[in-house]
């Protein structure tokens, strides 16, 4: 047996978790509103016990007693769903959407990173599965540690809020490779190679905001993130279709190991400017790696954490799959915004993705002991 | 690491796999009806097709050709999903629906087991998401590769089949409980107690149909099983409303330890006949463990090896969760249908799960070394 059941994730931190935490075997995104006539205090009290729910599950302890109180315990107790497993490296992760200022009567507080995403030509969105008030991402290694979570939060809210929407998500098992890789995606390709590394030195600055926010960034976001979440449905059965060198024609890299049609391995560096014996790019000028590859963007960069999804059959027969997006930056309008825009103009894989929901939430800084997350921005 | 992705079953064998294998992490049901036109000989070549792609992926290979043969074969080719994972035990099962067999020209062949099953009256069913021609089980403890198998299975069916209905589940991840223990269901009660252990003399007689079929069992059902399905739906919102004394008196079980009211650990047989200080039996009368005990109906047994589902929020606000029930017998007259004639007239569980969609399927025997599933129904 492992250490995936016993693996643990601190909830307190500069940072909160589940941004530069590996990938989940499993997660859950939900997004609620506010219930009418709540507001700023209630929004308080709710991230109040949502962080002591999630300090406790991330421990891999039961939430609000439970039947490792006793058999004859009445009242509130925790479902038991999670009990035997360990945390399984669970993560809470909290996020406001931009309407929840307004709610509270915070509107001077909102940072301007949270102005609506422009709108992209490949836009298919569906309001109802987009935004909200409030947003958790959950992470766990194990589904049902997962699934414990994500009911024992949605109880907490009570009266003061109501599900707006809610996603399921998977990545690899731990030790399903021979060992930590890339992960691929539901189209077979390995995706993230391009993601900034926490030991590059401008890591922090790219994701987090500082802990001195910049001139215009509201204090309390100090040590967040932005996270911007995309629900990317995949036409898996046209892309399927393609053979295997038109689909590496529109990634501009290997399938089989992720390197770049110029050569070498999943890290090495594309060539851009190499020209094949038929004179045209070797990666392909629409090719997805060229146009979303940071060089390209003025040096942008976002930290990729996706799940892939996958809902069964949708109504037009079509497998309903494809990629949660996450990503996370310091500054939306300098990480997804021109990448995607650049995308949306020129990119080989649109005709194979369709962006189906779309969220923007700011991520607080981690609670110190004895704080809960956004008290910052709630209380002072 | 672990030896979660290296784990390989075989495909061949006196039994399908996935039957007496271990729990997965994963899984998918799916069931197709053939496409008008298609018989028994496009039949028979797709369960060629079929048990070729399951031996290939179940050994951890691509399927049909793919990346792995170089960036530049085109044509025919793995999607790659699984591709850096080991098989992660990954099993295919394959079964047949009643309508199979009239679609086929081969009625005469088809077993008595297959009639349907009778109504209950807690039945919702959808039609639509229930029974079909054919069947197949997909389980993997990786998400990816049980995907990867679900797509390539889909694209071997051509023009010979359609989907009817899928449906995702999943259980814990192996590691997370410190040992193996039976799994916890989404109700959070440990599900499978009084499940037959394959070290018990009867366990292939009632799971199994025999080498040498009984008269009026057909001989191609030698090594065989039926497999019953069932989409329960759990009302989990009122369920976690019961107090934590009100829900073991539902189930007659500890919800702690899944040990039986009336005490000892999980294994302990229950005292049905004990009488509580108030008079009352300790377990109650309408208990679901009192009701479904092998004890209570005639020694029927069954092997329940479900998975837990979760598909979001369903249209009514309400979690659209529960369980994927699969259950093996060698005759479901004597397996599921008494014990669920019972439960349906007296178990007080099922006030908190609603049956959505039901199949039953005859799965015939493994399949030997150069043959393929169901060679000795639709050859011989």
């Amino acid at each position: 047996m492992t250490s995936v059941g016993t693996d643990s994730v601190p909830f307190h931190g500069a940072h909160q978790p589940g941004i530069t935490t590996p990938l989940h075997a499993r997660g859950h995104l939900i997004a609620f509103d506010l219930a009418p006539g709540a507001g700023r205090k209630e929004a308080a009290a709710l991230l109040r016990r949502w962080s002591a729910t999630a300090r406790t599950l991330m421990a891999g302890e039961p939430a609000g007693g439970g039947p490792a109180a006793g058999a004859g315990t009445d009242g509130g107790h925790d479902t038991g769903i999670a009990l035997d497993a360990g945390p399984s490296s669970l993560t809470v992760t909290f996020g406001f959407g931009r309407t929840f200022f307004d709610r509270t009567d915070l509107t001077a507080r909102r940072p301007a990173a949270l102005d609506p995403l422009p709108a992209f030509s490949s836009d298919h969105l569906d309001a109802g599965r987009s935004n909200g008030d409030l947003w958790i991402q959950i992470g766990s290694n194990d589904a049902l540690v997962a699934f414990h979570a994500l009911r024992a939060l949605q109880k907490d809210t009570g009266a003061a809020a109501r599900v707006r929407w809610q996603m399921n998500g998977f990545n690899r098992t731990p030790g399903a490779t021979p060992h930590a890789m890339t992960s691929r995606n539901l189209m077979g390709q390995i995706d993230g190679t391009g993601n900034p590394k926490p030991s590059e030195p401008d890591f922090d600055r790219r994701i987090f905001v500082p802990a001195t926010p910049a001139a215009g960034t509201p204090s309390w976001m100090a040590g967040g993130s932005y996270a911007v979440v995309r629900r990317i449905r995949m036409l898996l059965d046209d892309w399927e279709k393609l053979s295997l060198t038109r689909q590496e024609q529109v990634i501009g890299r290997r399938k089989s190991d992720g390197a770049p049609l110029t050569g070498g391995t999943e890290t090495t560096d594309p060539d851009l400017d190499r020209i094949g014996p038929d004179g045209k790019p070797v990666i392909p000028s629409n090719a997805h790696a060229r146009i979303s590859t940071p060089e390209a963007n003025g040096g942008a960069a976002m930290l990729r954490r996706p799940f892939s999804f996958h809902d069964g059959i949708g109504p037009d027969g079509t497998p309903d799959a494809g990629l949660l997006f996450v990503c996370w930056q310091a500054d939306p309008l300098r990480g997804f915004v021109p990448v995607q825009r650049k995308l949306d103009r020129g990119d080989a894989l649109s005709a194979f993705i369709r962006h189906e929901a779309s969220g923007l939430f700011a991520v607080p800084g981690g609670a110190r002991e004895g704080e809960y997350v956004g008290q910052r921005l709630l209380e002072s």
